[in-house]
């Protein structure tokens, strides 16, 4: 398992020419070997040519077979064993039994998507039977289902290097799609990338698909990934990052000769509501529980609590000095990477310099270099409501507690929220009143909303929206995270008096691959 | 049923004061009363604010509520009567059967989105109980529905006064997701406009709902048209019509603070291929059947067969000579406008004037105004591989025939496409492996897929794909015609945790709407 420093691209290992990307471990600051150099123009091209020439090929396997390379991707990554968690520790700075998690997150979400392909849902098949006898005109037959939309570009995110990186959500729910991927690693965690595009790539070879299923490319964002997005053969594109990433993926997705459609999880503070009755009886419990999910892997969660909202009430005092007192105790932990922790570092002290957030508590300061200081900061309402400089996210584990005046400033505040990835209530059974005024703002508000628990923590199923309004998404009309990931990549295609011979095997008469069916608009299971 | 020439904004009908827009029959050239006062800044704001001030209501009624609603405005376009066609006869030069029929599609498809929306599939509901004892962590109750995007802007198209108009698809698609509708009237029909946008007015008003769920505005495309898909509170636009206004509206849609998304379908020329030995055993047939299709209703639908693409072979010429007698004895009909029947006029003359298309023949000219004068021209591959003119749309009954030198050439023409609505294939049995070769390249490249037929006649159905990859339309994703059109409005939202008594009905215990659910990723119907 001797990382190699080499572009993936197809079947191959290459070595290009670009300036070299070096992980560094965030714990040390020290420089992990091997050095990657960055590809180009070239790599692209290579990668989006053999993506093209597979597609056909792969979009048209049949269910099982491609179920079965999903499961054989899971096998391959598992088969790694000791030395990718290892890696994954030296370049993230996240503990081993985080990461251990973490890859039984992915390989678990790949064999999801292994049942999801085999049942078959995606294809959402609908059939209209021809009506010959129809007055005043017959009817023809008329057949759908959903085909892939075309090789896809998949951007790695850092804060989780296995579960949302090169065999993660976005890849796994595009090659379940039927669509050739191609990854951009994310430059904080080379070494992690190779290990699992080297598993994928065993894994296209053990099932004898066309090479150019997979590539794996380094690189910088204007080179590799603008070019990636820019690229003709290219039809659709998978990120999670900053909303500067993500914007500027999604302005050069537009401006191409063909627009695509660019799936960008971006931005969130996911607001928790503290609603009275719950502050009445269960501050001190809910400031602790709080922290807990402010705090988790340093706050590096697209789902980290970053703002509290509630009314001004002795409950919400309790709630703030608990949580004070909890933020005070909670041990620093390493960042992701040293650029990560100056953008936290840059964000507290933004809250420090304004006159509009009071500090209530700050967590010890750590020993090593990227370690991520928690905070608590408390503003009025009116403050939040005027200064937008409040509501930006600040990635790490700091949060800001919005005291409001009455429920009515709750329900303005929530208003002025920006699109979200999650809400949060936490509420007793005497707020449910108030949690049902407040529920129609947080639907049009967040893709995820929640009773009394907290939104660190996305189950990966069927139900689950991990999605947004804009910003939060790109797209709130979809999920990167459960089963549903996988519609973001298909398109419907109808078909119109074809002979049986020519049907897709979903669509034949007699329903053999076995899938529901829409027919007539009346459900076939 | 005097025609006012007022903006309808929501229960009111209001006098604007900007320059007056007034219909043209197309037949005479005459101006048709009354003259409608274009709208700006004011109206558009009237309208958006009352759009948003129902949207919360609107979204969150009941399926029976609902479905009454659609059925409801159906009702009240028919009670119109003879008043209703007349005066659309007057505004488009349609024929009365014609738009007799119309009215049919375009209630019968109000009715088709009252049993959408009544059987529930569009919900998506999901639903992932709680699992409390699993190992290593439990599992939260996780369900998830759709929603309603919120209110949306649509523009009505002049080709289909009624079925893509007022009360067309793209209303009756966002009424069933729950969305409040603004339209923009299309400025070529605006007394028909406000016939049909009354009897939504009456459907709000007897069916109680808040008037803001829909208002009908006249404008310029500036003032009215980017003014709303500017607006904050218009969440997604429905549109129909030229690429230039498409494109114009997708760049407004993206520039705002928070994009959305645009369903506009554009251009499409709707190829057909000749397979070869369909050409030997019914050449002549085929021909005939073409013209048809390419000369119904002047040409004027978006599904109108542009472009014809075989081998050379004496098949090719007997279909093109009797396509020729065919256009030669087709009576021209009264186009839509004086603007569609310059843009037609000089599209043909561009063909006429180029070196690279070879005229076969041009139908009768017309003896009024604005009439379509059928035409048919031949190209070579070649030239039609190298000249991107060749490609472009002409609107009206005009065809180009691009003669291959082999089913290879057929194939790279075909891979030349642009997006399209639909592809079509006339086929004889022995013709099947032939076809199979181009079925992978036409899915690719249109929404619609057909054999031994015309792609004029737009089936509303369940299964119906009228959308296509771009220009053909802005969303592959997605189609504009048939049930499917109701998810273009929606958006999922997960339920974590919540109490039974704030879950929304189509998420209760034991399913008391009783609607489809995929429970666990299981479907029960």
């Amino acid at each position: 398992m001797t990382l190699e420093g080499k572009q993936l691209i197809g079947a191959q290992a290459v070595s290009a020419d670009g300036a070299v990307i070096q992980a560094v471990n965030p714990a040390t600051n020290e420089r992990l070997d091997p050095g990657y150099s960055a590809g180009g123009k070239a790599e692209v091209e290579r990668a989006c040519e053999l993506a093209w020439a597979a597609f056909d090929t792969y979009r048209e396997t049949g269910l099982e077979a491609r179920a079965t390379f999903l499961e054989t991707i899971a096998d391959e990554i598992e088969a790694i064993g000791e030395p990718l968690i290892e890696r994954a520790v030296a370049e993230s700075g996240l503990p081993q039994a985080r990461l251990q998690g973490e890859r039984g997150r992915t390989c678990g979400q790949l064999r999801l998507f292994a049942n999801v392909v085999r049942a078959g849902e995606w294809l959402d098949v609908r059939i209209d039977p021809a009506l010959p006898d129809r007055q005043p005109m017959p009817r023809v037959d008329l057949r759908q289902r959903h085909v892939a939309l075309g090789p896809v570009a998949v951007f790695g995110a850092s804060n989780f290097p296995l579960a949302f990186s090169v065999a993660g959500g976005d890849t796994a729910s595009a090659l379940a799609a039927g669509c050739p991927v191609v990854v951009k690693a994310h430059s904080a965690h080379p070494g992690t990338s190779e290990l699992v595009g080297r598993a994928i790539q065993r894994a296209v070879q053990k099932c004898e698909l066309p090479e150019g299923v997979f590539s794996l490319l380094y690189g910088s964002g204007r080179e590799v990934g603008q070019g990636l997005v820019k690229d003709s053969r290219i039809k659709a594109v998978g990120f999670t990052g900053s909303r500067s990433g993500g914007t500027a993926l999604m302005a050069a997705a537009q401006a191409r000769p063909e627009p695509i459609p660019v799936y960008a999880e971006m931005s969130s503070i996911n607001p928790v509501f503290l609603l009275p009755e719950a502050l009445k009886s269960r501050a001190a419990a809910l400031g602790e529980a709080f922290v807990g999910s402010l705090t988790m892997g340093a706050g590096q969660f697209c789902t980290n609590p970053g703002l509290v909202i509630a009314e001004k009430s002795e409950g919400l005092d309790a709630f703030v000095a608990a949580a004070g007192e909890a933020v005070k105790g909670a041990a620093a932990q390493t960042m992701l990477t040293p650029g990560i922790h100056d953008a936290y570092s840059k964000g507290v002290d933004s809250l420090v310099a304004s006159d509009k957030a009071r500090e209530v508590a700050r967590g010890p300061a750590g020993n090593g270099p990227n370690a991520c200081q928690a905070g608590l900061f408390v503003a009025s309402a009116e403050d939040f409501l005027t200064d937008e400089a409040l509501q930006a996210e600040v990635f790490g584990a700091t949060s800001l507690v919005v005291e409001c005046a009455d429920q009515d400033e709750v329900k303005r505040v929530a208003e002025h929220l920006e699109g979200q990835l999650t809400a949060t209530l936490q509420m007793d059974d005497a707020d449910a009143e108030t949690a049902r005024g407040l529920l129609p703002i947080l639907e049009r508000r967040a893709g995820r909303v929640m009773a009394n628990g907290w939104p660190t923590g996305v189950e990966v199923c069927h139900a689950m929206v991990h999605g947004g309004p804009y910003p939060a998404t790109s797209d709130s009309r979809t999920t990167s995270v459960g089963s549903a990931a996988i519609h973001r990549f298909l398109r419907p295609v109808c078909y119109q008096n074809l002979p049986e011979a020519l049907l897709p095997e979903a669509l034949k008469d007699g329903n053999p691959a076995g899938v529901s069916r829409l027919v007539d608009g009346k459900r076939e299971a």
